[in-house]
């Protein structure tokens, strides 16, 4: 597999207004994208931080995944994404590996990319994401 | 406050060494570094990817910060540091906008970075922490 550069640090929040305030207004970021994606009942808002995207994840429905982590674990990092070359590819090849694949092959996320999930108990407790522009 | 860059992010383990295998073999990033930091209590390991390092953290002692955080959540993110310009003056900044800190003054981290964190209950629950080179 060949990891280029984090994509994005997904991170679950309560309330994705109040949290936006922060990162503009505390921390000085920019709010360049808000975005719902209803596969994953979640509504998103993106900040570029050089090369990596901070992806702020308010839940729309207490029963989806976000909605379930924030009453496990509270808010927090939900998720990390590393851009790859090759999505299926990379999947195939952790899959060999021994690694429980939440996605078995690549779908649609945020921003249009093709993504897939390993499972956190293969991962050492990191929800992990693998993504990819798709090809022209 | 001047963010450049996602410096680190941190992440909690039970095995350090088992963990090093993981991202070595299945995920194909290099260890370049292992560092014991005993003020934290954890033994480090460090990985580039693109401008940003992963800290896998294991705990030394069950009563430190990072053994009471596996304790409490299981194995996990446990914080995202950023790369700012004046770890001090940042600091001050976000002080005087009510964040709640943890360092009053920067003081030195693994890399012999200056650092600092900020409290997860002022930054909608992901530990926050300020670092950057230290001057020559």
């Amino acid at each position: 597999m060949n990891i280029s550069h984090i994509e994005h640090i997904g991170i679950a929040v309560k309330n994705l207004d109040e949290t936006v305030k922060y990162y503009e207004n505390v921390l000085g970021l920019k709010c360049y994208a808000v975005e719902e994606v209803k596969d994953q009942k979640v509504k998103t808002a993106f900040f570029m931080v050089g090369q990596t995207k901070i992806e702020l994840l308010e839940s729309t429905d207490p029963e989806g995944p976000v909605g379930k982590f924030i009453e496990k674990k509270g808010e927090g990092v939900h998720h990390m994404a590393f851009a790859v070359d090759g999505v299926a590819s990379s999947l195939a090849e952790v899959e060999s590996k021994g690694v429980q694949l939440i996605d078995k092959a690549p779908r649609k996320g945020a921003e249009g990319l093709n993504i897939a999930f390993l499972h956190p108990k293969s991962t050492f407790g990191v929800l992990t994401e693998l993504c990819e522009k798709p090809k022209d």
